[in-house]
């Protein structure tokens, strides 16, 4: 079998910082299916694989090539349909969509303002203009705005990561089942993936901790960093929790 | 096939304000398994099946019977494995957990506040004292202080479910797949009945309609009331958009 070839967007220091390659190098993990992880800058996308795609995560597999998230996720299962499935079933992939939702919502947007700022610091030289200007405009202010007064901030963002601190809990206000070890129970699968290269991509840039030393959530991170030979110990990642 | 017994909470003019009874309703048609609902009051509950159920729902199959929606689901998918199935994996369980504690954390709590004292004028007579009793303690104020100035915290409760809004959505901010029709996808599942049953508790109190007449929610809403022969609309319901 050939390596699968997946362009990863790379900072200074080789930091990978994308929540979506993150969960796409989880995913071909989960298949076990060797890939090749490529480090790109933000810049280069647009050249990459003939042009005609927007974001990475970008797959080559073969002669093909696959970008978005989603795409490539359903792209693995179809293609690889012998191997270890990503969704059991169509609603499961739903229900893995709604986590994705669900952690934008309640947390993204904060965390986003929170860190851009740390983002930008570590962005390749480069990119560094580019990544201003557009991150910049959806902002509405500058990073240095969006970035002012953030500790007070961040007990609001780390609230947002209640729901999956009770999905993980065994016991309390919802009895039945969970305990985890995993959001998608006695094994990781693509919920984790999901809120687990969310916390690498946080991970990857952030001088402020994240979680709180006694965070339930980072007996579970722990754990996804650990899946399928270490691989989210691959770059280099500032301390989570403090 | 002996019908299955399933134990309804009630209140006046036959309302069946439960939304775990009605995830469980939804749950046996979703299998083709025929039951029927019983209704019982809240104060009744510790004198059925020979005592030992905290809570509504309760099932009897045959000799066996089994409290908890979630410990009633579990046993219907292992009773009747040659059925459609609730949960076709482990992870598709955990993940419709996820949906039932996002659901209460981004909009429970705010719904119960705002609709109790609905909930308390539908409540059989027997149960009123005891219902008062205890939800007031539960809240930690009278149900009429809890109730007061809810027209001002509805439009927040309405955004705790905005997650589920834009899972159905095709297109927007969440591009790939999705569209609905069911949060499940092409097919409804656990999930809908958990969030349709949910809507289904407001709608048998709420003398404020919950959802605005545009809310894209409602189509869902409608579809799930539909289901199974028009399950959603076998009890008296008040509009749940205006």
């Amino acid at each position: 079998m050939t390596s699968i070839r997946i362009y990863d967007l790379t900072g200074r220091d080789d930091r990978r910082p994308s929540p979506f390659c993150w969960r796409i190098k989880y995913a071909l993990a989960h298949k076990g299916l060797p890939f090749e992880a490529v480090p790109v800058a933000l810049t280069d996308i647009p050249t990459l694989c003939g042009g005609g795609h927007k974001a990475v995560p970008i797959i080559e597999d073969g002669s093909k090539s696959v970008s978005d998230s989603w795409a490539i996720a359903d792209y693995l299962d179809e293609a690889y349909p012998d191997r270890p499935r990503l969704f059991s079933s169509r609603a499961e992939r739903e229900l893995c969509r709604f986590v994705e939702i669900s952690l934008f919502l309640s947390a993204g947007t904060d965390l986003f303002r929170i860190y851009v700022k740390d983002i930008y610091d570590l962005v390749l030289e480069k990119d560094r203009d580019y990544f201003r200007k557009t991150r910049e405009a959806r902002l509405g202010r500058t990073l240095e705005e969006a970035y002012a007064g953030r500790e007070a901030r961040l007990d609001a963002a780390r609230a947002g990561f209640e729901s999956f601190r009770l999905t993980l809990q065994k016991g309390g206000p919802f009895l039945s089942g969970g305990g985890g070890p995993f959001l998608s129970g006695e094994r990781p699968g693509y919920a984790d993936y999901i809120v687990g290269g969310f916390l690498l991509w946080i991970g990857s840039v952030a001088t402020v901790p994240l979680l709180r030393a006694d965070d339930p959530l980072l007996a579970w991170f722990e754990r996804v960093r650990d899946l399928h030979g270490g691989l989210g110990r691959t770059s280099p990642m500032n301390p989570i929790a403090a």
